[in-house]
């Protein structure tokens, strides 16, 4: 933990402010002193035992700001310990990871004096968060002052008055030294390097450093079948002899890169100490609603979410409303085919240039409306079954690509699929950048003139950095997540692959915007949005068999698309049968070679199997111990007899002379 | 361990004899006496605190026995130490599955008394196998007596014997009694219900059961297929809609069948704590040559096998090899060919019962030859590169299945293609059935009697049972492991699904085959072999993933037979084009639903799922709490300070006042 607002702020609070929460204007006296008090309570006595202070903004001109703002902090100890709750893993002095304990703090590589420095930024708030979450109701049957809003026994406190709306929101604090220092080596160099990683982690976490690690692995990975397709570009290689040896290329290389990304994010992971963190062993998110019951695998009490009602509101609510959207996203795919027609149509009676800039109108259009599609699609599914990850993903792959495959292979017109791929790719990119970084930050900077004037206003020249800082980013949006940049990526993806052998430029497009993806995304990240929680994460989950999916049915795309050409066609000029036969057969060899490339690489880099497998080892050798142990206290209380196996004995002696004394 | 052999053998030997250790007949003494010396010795001096006995057999007509023959035994109390050197697993009073120690033996259920009973005969046999195989030499530079057998220290000296011929053998004997009762509750009982596969595993350990366990499973699977198999057969219907049915069927089936096997052997194996018990965690096999170095997972010093050697001794030698074998078994093939074209052509000429039979003659011929290059490959295999088996593998299927791609899709001869899978596939069950069983059955009851009759007229009417059945079990053969009974299996599943859709009446076939399979297998494993060492499995390795790339290869011909055959063509007469586009669409629907299916079902039930990540968890918070206990014994030590995280405490401090009493 770094020490970046300093202590100067003393007016304000005594102590380094993480988290920041705010409770609704109209808060109820009691209900704000019971919430201090679990906050600053015992453990012992089911408090968090964190440190909160009230800020408070001098109120004038009768535009009055909120009074119920507060920020939370906490002790080194405490966090020390918080550590060992959210089961972090640090480097140990033999260089592997280990499970961090409290009491053996000081056998921690890193770890020197009283701890200062040896949990980021990022960790002390994710710990505070995790403190705050698992803040539990005890015996109140309610929250004072609000008879309505109902508590039970173990009900996370801080969830139900965030559902209730008491709690407005809590959100971590930038730290403005380390946030100069991290945007400096991030994105304002103008030199070619790669991505600080850890300091990223540092600050934001491991889940958003895994982003833009793989934002720039991805990136880099593109860079050899970009250049490969620059020249069909300029010298309008139409051969499909040459496509052929493109698709073979494009496809080897991602079924590489795919695999190679798995090592990469083992070895990123394993440093972080997340790959050994499981996170079947952490607390079910605060948010799990449905009755106290038994974890069967930590024997913890805690919320238990029944599994066969989630299903049901799956079934019941998210298939009528998957198909009704899909039904509509297709729809609108065949409005864009007439819009197409009509346009050419036009261009064929009158072709000129005005004529001819019209035929790509309708592609434009399309290409807006589908975002704006996946973009209703998106609020309506989280707001409908808050779950749908996999429907979302769903969806916006047929929405993208459903016009691109019937063009393909329904009605088999190559140049209105070069067309049409080259139209959405760019289209959709320019939109995303704009969308994404620029118009919020727009937005964001007429919110901080306001805010600094109103400030000004307030304070006259009182220096309080750390009242507009805070609120300035109270009104800043949230970050809602990696989900839709790894969407983003995720479909560009497919718009390189599945068709790559008719448009090689797709590459070249894809690496462009990504390398002003990662300058808008590390912009957005540090000056647009709050700063979001961290989130322990030891790959890109869900996203590497998504990216797998695509690249098997890229296999299959290019196959047919290659077999479909006239240029191939002419080889066999006597016999389809036999041309098709010999696609589909390269095919099954490029599928089987694809999966024995998969299985041979193996997933995780050999010295880091090799570590988790001494740690399994070595947790195994220790629960052999532990339970020796304790049953040697037992005989030695039972039996009375002579301690065969009793190591520690004359520590032990020491001890009961002293005491004795 | 059950005592079944009585303590009424005390002229022979005073504890129950488990291990039959032979030496060559011409050993010098010293070396036998420095050899019992290490095995009688303790185990703070490198020995391995076994019991061991010479049995004395009375020298008679000059037909002298080996006279350096002994048997090894164990106390209890060694046995379950030994139990946890080797890392066992065994069901903790809570129900889950614990690495077994002795200094906890207590808190495991079925321990009771001494212990007693606890530990199975093919545990103990491992056991002492484990301390034998690990019995290193310390600073002997050679074997006592025999300077050209040099030692180093850390060298198995048991291998190194085995190596220099000085140790012959050394096998488990069989518990007569045991034997009798597993023996009739296995195959003797003639009615129908499943194997005893607790007792199996009980008397031959885990990896012999998991085979059992496998074999009746595949054979239930079967027994649909055969039910729909037989009416295609008995009316023979050649509709290909029907056989597009059941070629269907047959692909679900297979793929269902493989992935509920998983969740099978991983409830058995859980059961009998081989699923928690990594491979890793083991010491390396006796027989790893090369120098001493440390095992990076459990730091224990031991002789490390160099990759890099074993991956260039595959390249130069196992390759050329390969190939060349691969050479002559398409050399054999066509030549078949030439022989069956042959017999067509005699029968063409002069069609009567004689040339009738005589069309079959050809195809079992082959067979017979497939057999014997499989067989001969096998141990020139294993003669050669000793590791070699998915070498073997790969040679065996395309030995036995090159004649049938070729059949089916060169010549596309499916009449032809029915009788040479029919004739193969009866041909080489009857000639496995033969060779494995019957025929060693013959050789062992000639020996037996010989045996018998010997023993006879050295001892007269003394009843010395131990001595007649050591004499009997060393001249027994040895099983050399489930592989070739996999084998087996595998190459049967090949017959039954690669060609399912042109003879459906293979599954019958191998139904019934196995049938018998199942009491020839049991019966081989009784009486025709010596007992063979338990071989701890958590599942069937290699074979999973053998079976299901076949059952992968059986949806691309099966679909491809479809395709060729005459009655599907007649349903597209203008456009063979769009015939074979509709059968690839269907292979590829159906492999997208296969590799559905394999994600979609869970490889291990949820509950056990559960109890392992329990114990993960249990050993990661032990690991934990040991560091932190070291650490807090540190500091009372070192500061001499109040404890303050010490609990026994007053358990110590009576602990101490016992002492200075």
């Amino acid at each position: 933990m770094q020490l970046g607002l300093s202590v100067s702020d003393s007016d304000v609070s005594s102590f380094t402010p993480l988290v920041v929460l705010e409770l609704a204007d109209d808060t109820k006296a009691e209900a704000i002193t019971w919430l201090l008090n679990r906050i600053r309570g015992k453990q012992q006595n089911g408090g968090a035992e964190l440190l909160v202070d009230q800020l408070l903004f001098p109120a004038q001109d009768g535009q009055k700001s909120n009074q119920n703002v507060f920020v939370v902090g906490s002790t080194l100890q405490r966090l020390l310990k918080g550590a060992e709750d959210v089961g972090l893993f640090k480097e140990f002095q033999d260089g592997t990871m280990r499970g961090f304990t409290y009491a053996n703090r000081e056998s921690f590589k890193d770890f020197y004096g009283d701890g200062e420095g040896f949990l980021s930024d990022a960790e002390c708030q994710y710990i505070i968060k995790h403190e705050l979450d698992t803040l539990r109701a005890k015996n109140e049957e309610h929250v004072p002052g609000y008879p309505k809003v109902k508590l039970y026994p173990g009900k996370s406190v801080v969830r139900r008055l965030q559902s209730k709306g008491v709690l407005v929101q809590y959100f971590p604090l930038h730290n403005k030294e380390d946030l100069k220092r991290l945007s400096f080596s991030w994105y304002k160099k103008i030199k070619l390097s790669f991505q600080p990683l850890d300091d990223i982690r540092h600050y934001f976490g491991e889940g958003l450093a895994l982003y833009f690690g793989f934002l720039e692995y991805f990136t880099f990975a593109l860079v050899p079948m970009a250049f490969i397709g620059i020249p069909y570009y300029l010298f309008d290689w139409e051969d499909y002899d040459k496509y052929v040896l493109f698709a073979v290329f494009n496809l080897v290389w991602s079924t590489v890169f795919l695999e190679v990304w798995k090592r990469c994010s083992a070895t990123l992971a394993y440093g972080w100490g997340t790959l050994s963190h499981k996170k079947a062993f952490e607390e079910p998110r605060a948010g799990f609603h449905g009755a106290l019951g038994f974890n069967p695998i930590t024997g913890r009490e805690e919320p238990v979410y029944p599994s066969s009602k989630r299903q049901l509101r799956i079934y019941l609510v998210s298939v009528p409303f998957v198909l009704l959207c899909l039904y509509l996203s297709f729809y609108v795919m065949m409005v864009y085919f007439d819009m197409e027609n009509w346009a050419i149509s036009i261009y064929n009676e009158n072709p000129n240039l005005a004529t001819g800039i019209l035929l790509f109108v309708p592609s434009i259009i399309y290409a807006v409306v589908i975002e704006i599609m996946n973009l209703l699609y998106r609020y309506a599914a989280e707001f409908l079954t808050n779950w749908g990850e996999p429907e979302i993903l769903l969806f916006n792959f047929v929405n993208c690509f459903a016009s691109l495959f019937y063009i393909a292979f329904v009605m088999q017109d190559m140049v209105l699929l070069r067309q049409s791929l080259a139209t959405l790719l760019i289209t959709s990119q320019i939109l995303n950048q704009v969308m994404e970084a620029f118009l919020p930050y727009w937005l964001q900077r007429r919110r901080n003139k306001k805010v600094h004037k109103r400030m000004r206003r307030m304070m006259g020249d009182k220096e309080l950095p750390l009242l507009e800082q805070v609120q300035l980013e109270t009104e800043m949006n949230t970050y809602l997540g990696t989900f839709d940049d790894y969407l983003e990526q995720f479909l560009l993806f497919g718009y390189v692959s599945l068709f790559s052998c008719v448009y090689p430029l797709a590459a070249v497009l894809v690496v462009l915007n990504n390398i002003t993806e990662v300058y808008s995304d590390a912009f957005k990240m540090c000056h647009v949005f709050k700063r979001p929680f961290s989130e322990p994460a030891a790959n890109i989950g869900v996203w590497q068999l998504a990216f797998e999916t695509m690249s098997i049915i890229s296999v299959v795309t290019n196959c047919a698309l290659i077999g479909l050409s006239s240029q191939v066609k002419a080889y066999f000029p006597e016999s389809e049968t036999q041309m098709i036969l010999i696609v589909v057969a390269i095919e099954h060899v490029l599928l089987a070679f694809k999966f024995i490339l998969a299985f041979v690489i193996p997933d995780v880099p050999k010295h880091i199997q090799v570590k988790l497998a001494k740690l399994e080892f070595d947790s195994l050798e220790a629960l052999k111990k532990r339970v020796s142990t304790n049953f040697t206290w037992l005989t030695i209380c039972d039996e009375g007899g002579t301690p065969s196996k009793f190591h520690p004995s004359n520590i032990s002696f020491n001890l009961a002379e002293r005491r004795r004394s």
